[in-house]
C-alpha cells in the first residue's frame, strides 16, 4: 500500500504524519512554526519536517508518493497558492505553497486551508464518517468550520467558505453596541463565542483570577458567577449560530471540535440546548457530536488530498 | 426537441409551463390553488393544469415527456413525497406527489421544494447562469433561499436546506426581547426582514396609513419616518444575513429575488450596503444581483428536474 505525508501547518506549530491509503496515521511528528521569520523560513521548516518523515518512512520500508498540506490562510487549492493570510505567519500571502514544497521535497503536492483539511479529515474517518453531509464547527481560539458534501469540503468561489465565525450574532452585542471582531468587523459570532472572547467577557464582568479560558471554565465549574455567565453566553452564541447554520445547510451530522468542545459539559450542554432551540421541526433529530480525531484530523484531511494526486489505478483509498 | 411541463405549486397559485430542453417557457398558464380543500383537490387541480398544458402542446405539435413539480413544503425529492408542510395547503404533508400526479397525467414525474426549484431555475438560466455556485435569497412574504453548487441545489439531509430566514439576527430584537418568528421560534431573520415583518414594524412604530408592505415602501419614498425606519431595519437585517451567509458559503454570485428585491433602491441599497459591511476581505468583489426570471424561475427549475428523468441519450439539455 502506498503512503502519503499529511501536514497541518499553523501559526504556532507544524504537525505532519505518514498516512496510509486508509487514512491511518502510521507515524507523526511536529515542530514549532518559525512564523515571524517569513515565508521562506516556514517553507524550509516544513520541508525539513517532510524530509524527516520521508526518512522515517524509509526506515519502515514504506513508499511515500505525495504530500498534502493543510495551511493557515486562504488557500487556492487549485493553484496551491496562499491567496491571503493574517499576520499569524509573516509574509505568507502569495506563497506558492505546492510548487515550493514540491521543489524542496521532490513530492507532488496538494494544498488546502487547514480548517477545510480538518473538516475533511473528520468527515472521512472521524465523527462524520459514513454520512453524505457534515457540518464541522471548530470552537477554539477562533471560530471556523467547513461543510463537507459527498466527501468533499466546499471551499467556495474564493476559497473562503466555512468562515462560520463571521456572521452577526445577537449575543455579540453589549448595551446595544456590537463587539469588535478579529476580522475587522463587529458583532460576529467569533467576537463572543471564541475562547479568548469568553475570557475577555469574564474580565469585563469583573472576573480577575482566571488567566485564560481554561481558568474561566474551572471557575465556572466551581460556581463563580462571572465565569459562569461568560461561559454560558459564549456557549449560547455558539449554539445559536450552529442551530441557524443547520437550518440553512441541513447536514446529516454536526461535528463540533476545538478546545471548547472538549472543555466539559458546562459548555457542551449549553451549546447543544441553544442549538436545538433554533432548529426547524424537520431537524429535531439532528445529531450533534464531538470531533473524534483531535489534532490528526487536519493531517488526515491533507493526506486525503495527497492521495487524490496518485494515479486513479491506485485509487483503492476512495 | 422534446419538451417537459414544469409546475410551481404554491399555497395561493399553481403555475405551469411547457418548457423546452433549453429551458425556454413556450407557453404558460396558472390557476388558483384550492389550498383549503385538501390534498386530493390540490392534486386534481394540478393534474387539470397539466392536462390543459398537454392539450396546448398537442395543438403546437410538441411532445411532452415528463413532469416536474416545485411544491410548497419540505419535499423528499428522492421519493417524490411531501415530508411536512405548513397549513398553507391543508393536509399536504404525506402526499405522494410524484406517484399521484404520474397516475393522474400519465407522465413520469419529479418533485422538489418550490424555493429549491426557484434557486435552480435562476442558476440554470437566470442571474446565476454560467457560474459554479449561486446563493439564491428570496425576500418576500417569507425569507427563503437555496444554494446551487455545480448546477444542483443542495437540498439537505432532511430536504430542509436553504431555510435562510431561520437563524438568529441582532435586528430581530426589540428592548432585548426576540421577535416571534413564523417557524415557532424567535429572533430570526424572517421575523424582521420579511415583507409582513416590515409592515408589522411600521405599525409598531406608530404608522397607520400603509395597508401593506408596498404601502410602507411608497411612504418611505416620500420620507415618512416610521415607514423609512421599518424599511431600513428590514433591509439591514436582510443584508446582515446575506453577508454572513456569503462568508460561510463563499458563492460566486448572490442572487436576490422576491418582492422586496424589486421594491426599489431604498430597500436594495440599504440591503447591499449592510451585506458588504459584513464581508470578509477576500469577498470584497462579491457580485450581488437581482433575480432575472421572475415567476418562471420555479417552473424552469422544476422542468430541469423533469428533463433529468429523460433517457441520457436525450440529454442535450445539460
Amino acid at each position: 500500500m502506498r503512503h502519503v505525508i499529511g501536514i497541518d501547518l499553523g501559526g504556532t506549530k507544524t504537525a505532519g504524519g505518514i498516512v496510509d491509503g486508509g487514512g491511518n496515521v502510521v507515524f507523526s511528528s511536529s515542530a514549532a512554526t518559525p512564523a515571524q521569520s517569513g515565508a521562506a523560513a516556514v517553507l524550509e521548516n516544513t520541508a525539513a519536517l517532510v524530509r524527516s518523515l520521508q526518512g522515517e518512512a524509509l526506515r519502515r520500508s514504506l513508499r511515500v508518493d505525495a504530500l498534502g498540506i493543510g495551511s493557515a490562510g486562504v488557500i487556492d487549492s487549485g493553484r496551491g497558492v496562499v491567496v491571503s493570510a493574517t499576520d499569524a505567519i509573516r509574509g505568507w500571502a502569495g506563497t506558492a505553497l505546492t510548487a515550493e514544497l514540491s521543489a524542496l521535497t521532490g513530492l507532488p503536492a496538494a494544498a488546502l486551508n487547514d480548517v477545510h483539511a480538518h473538516a475533511l479529515g473528520e468527515s472521512w474517518l472521524g465523527a462524520g464518517a459514513g454520512v453524505p453531509s457534515v457540518l464541522f464547527i471548530g470552537m477554539g481560539t477562533g471560530v471556523g468550520g467547513g461543510y463537507v458534501l459527498d466527501g468533499e469540503c466546499i471551499e467556495g468561489a474564493s476559497f473562503t467558505a466555512g468562515h462560520v465565525g463571521h456572521f452577526a450574532s445577537p449575543f455579540a452585542y453589549e448595551a446595544g453596541e456590537p463587539l469588535a471582531c478579529s476580522c475587522g468587523g463587529s458583532g460576529h459570532v467569533e467576537a463572543v463565542a471564541s475562547g479568548p472572547a469568553i475570557h475577555a467577557l469574564y474580565r469585563r464582568l469583573g472576573g480577575e483570577s482566571a488567566a485564560d479560558t481554561r481558568g474561566v471554565y474551572r471557575l465556572a465549574a466551581d460556581g463563580d458567577p462571572a465565569a459562569s455567565e461568560a461561559l454560558r453566553r459564549g456557549a449560547a452564541a455558539a449554539g445559536s449560530a450552529i442551530g441557524g447554520l443547520a437550518n440553512i445547510l441541513d447536514p446529516a451530522v454536526v461535528v463540533v471540535g476545538g478546545g471548547l468542545a472538549f472543555a466539559g459539559p458546562l459548555w457542551w450542554d449549553e451549546m447543544e440546548s441553544h442549538t436545538r432551540r433554533e432548529l426547524l421541526p424537520p431537524l429535531a433529530a439532528l445529531r450533534i457530536v464531538p470531533a473524534q480525531l483531535g489534532t490528526t484530523a487536519a493531517i488526515r484531511g491533507a493526506a486525503r488530498r495527497a492521495l487524490n494526486l496518485l494515479p486513479a489505478i491506485e485509487g483503492t483509498h476512495v
